[in-house]
């Protein structure tokens, strides 16, 4: 561990000279404060302080994207924009993801010299492998538990989100599991409210796909989820893998890193991460964190899946964020031998077979779950009549053979792709 | 419980009509999706669908503040804002905060009809009182084990943030009880790495101050950072606990509400919240969650203290904004009989001598912790003349004398004048 070192990448906009601000932010986060003290000795900043690595200046601005930073005095206002590298001594910190954080994304966000920070990468040192676990299933896993090994888990959301009963989130499920579904999750409204008490609507779910594995072999996979307090979470996983469930979800936000690697000490199944709340991170280029760095730490701290929005979804996020992502979730984060922590990328969000050929073609592999709500439970002729116009989509997609051909003889995706036009 | 509701107001941008844009938000976080689904009867509408409370039209924009959004087709282009306020039935998510992040701040920064979405107010049920502690010590708690009684405390962070040996950082704790510090913290970056291992870092600090306390039989207040994972903050809350300590710091957004509510369970000293990495909550106006909304999830968790920055500071923060902050930490989250989590507001960052009378005056109470790094550390005549400054300049404050006045026979405050000019 001695010696490595941690690097982080961030966008920065500064009415400064970039190589002053980026100086600020490594003197703020390391060994400096806003005036010298008498302990800052040259010998501990030669151990401990942050270096900048690297400085590529872009385009520049002439209005600052956020409020309260120092103003720009040439006239024209300019204010610059770099892509700026500062590492630290991993003796700082430890490899310790919470304290990691509070370093590359802490009290910088706020400096005056700032009209824009943004965290845009971290590269953890091998020393994390030491104390974490990374994700204990990924793909290969995911697929042995739902028994699919050729395509994309073709996957869907409970919908309504919140108001069904256990009993009506299982006739769902029932009508899903016979219509072909791979993976189904929990909305992540739905928890363990006193009009859906999460013990029961496991009961209930695991009721029907129990009695499914037992006439078909094979056992679709639902990501119940578990997010809550700790205690409440490692209960409610034992109840999961009691039942015989093979996932639990959680909204890695909401939790926090440290709930999360407590319960990848504890778990037996997949670990659904649920990214909702993702747009105060990432949704503006000036202030934030991007995707990239964002599911490093979560990655390291042990999810399985993780979610990307999808192609023309119903979010802001555009096409190309959402393949750099998906892409970035199966690209290991340490080189062989060590282990890449690669995970599931997960589509969602307004997705239906309409988007199965693109995203096949960006993405060049079918290692995804592809989750569709509406695009399943707003097909016309029912759920099942969604599952398999999904199926027919990426049977398309991975052949080959254009959609529109392909609906030719295939019932379910023609009337989808009427339906979702 | 039952019929409690949950009350969210926003700032919302939109080029639709911001009655449209709110049903969307509202539909989106209970129990719609993009496209009408057949579970969504009326009755299930009824008692599970958020509702839009209000709509307060506030100045519209010529430009959106975010990318990603639905266009304004007028020409000129105009971007409404507005505040709105939502409310869900707390039988939707119960009262768990994890939960309720997920429903009030989950998958809404980014639906495309917003050029801006900010969450700036959150108000919680007195269900959540059933299953939270809220703050154990607060105000009261925190000046009983200080032993402070009608003044703020007087506080600092150990300076340089990393770098310190154990011994470097007691000598430094020596130095500043001699002074008559009050309120003592690591630096956020400072926790358990290699070269300042906590355990030691706690017992060569905790020597001094036991030392002091016996000489004088008034402990000052350390906050060990205890941040990192749950075991370990655990196992080193219990270390600080048996080594005499009277306060532990976290760093809220490293660990996650779930880790804090479970350290409060355990907790027989003050928490200390440090906020680092807020800037990237509340720094836009664009996006994100006010520290209004921020502070209300933390203190129902447990946290005994919030920084909220100082007047004059060196981020970017106003000084408005400041003691908005710091006045919603003494204000009470639920009426009488009811507990109101009222907590300690922590003033910091580049604060000295010159901003104690106007923070006095902006806030109208001593309850406070006045935390100083350099503005201690940084006087000419060394720690003990910068901490009698500090005390100086709040005797000054409190009994209406103005500073410059008070400092005529006062060196140490007359010396930081000069200094911190």
């Amino acid at each position: 561990m001695s010696g490595e070192r941690i690097f982080a990448r961030y966008r920065i906009e500064t009415a400064l000279e970039p190589e002053h601000a980026a100086e600020v932010m490594a003197g703020e986060q390391s060994t400096g404060t806003f005036i010298k003290v008498p302990g800052e000795t040259d010998e501990l900043r030669e151990h401990h302080a942050a270096r900048v690595e690297r400085i590529e200046e872009r385009e520049s601005t002439d209005r600052p994207s956020l409020p309260g930073a120092a103003k720009s005095k040439t006239e024209p206002a300019v204010y610059r924009c770099a892509h700026v590298t500062l590492s630290w001594p991993i003796s700082n910190m430890g490899p310790s993801l919470p304290n990691l954080l509070a370093t590359v994304a802490g009290n910088l966000f706020e400096l005056k010299p700032f009209s824009g920070l943004k965290l845009l990468d971290v590269t953890l040192s091998p020393a994390f492998l030491s104390r974490y676990q990374g994700p204990q299933f990924g793909v290969a896993g995911t697929r042995r538990f739902a028994g699919v090994s050729d395509r994309p888990l073709i996957g869907t959301i409970i919908k309504p989100s919140v108001g069904l009963t256990p009993q009506a989130t299982a006739e769902m499920v029932q009508a899903l599991v016979d219509g072909g579904i791979d993976f189904i999750k929990d909305d992540e409204l739905q928890a363990d409210g006193p009009h859906c008490p999460f013990s029961d609507r496991l009961r209930e779910v695991m009721k029907v796909i129990n009695r499914h594995t037992d006439k078909t072999g094979r056992k679709p996979m639902y990501a119940f989820n578990i997010t809550g307090e700790i205690d409440d979470m490692l209960r409610r996983h034992d109840e999961v893998v009691d039942a015989g469930g093979t996932c639990v979800m959680v909204s890695m936000n909401s939790i926090g890193l440290p709930a999360l690697v407590a319960l990848r000490k504890r778990t037996q199944v997949v670990i659904h991460g649920h990214r909702n709340g993702w747009g105060i991170y990432d949704r503006s280029p000036a202030i934030g964190m991007s995707y990239i760095a964002y599911q490093k730490f979560w990655r390291m701290a042990g999810v399985d899946h993780m979610h990307v929005n999808g192609l023309d979804n119903k979010f802001c996020e555009d096409n190309a964020s959402v393949i750099a992502s998906a892409k970035e979730c199966l690209k290991p984060m340490f080189a062989p031998p060590l282990p890449g922590c690669e995970i599931m990328p997960v589509f969602s969000s307004g997705q239906t077979a309409r988007q199965a050929a693109d995203t096949y073609k960006a993405l060049g592999t079918t290692d995804l779950i592809f989750a569709c709500g509406g695009g399943i439970m707003g097909h016309p002729d029912g759920i099942a009549a969604g599952v398999r116009s999904l199926r027919q989509a990426w049977d398309a997609a991975v052949n080959g053979i254009p959609t529109e051909e392909f609906a030719k003889d295939h019932r379910e995706l023609a009337v989808a792709l009427r339906k979702f036009a």
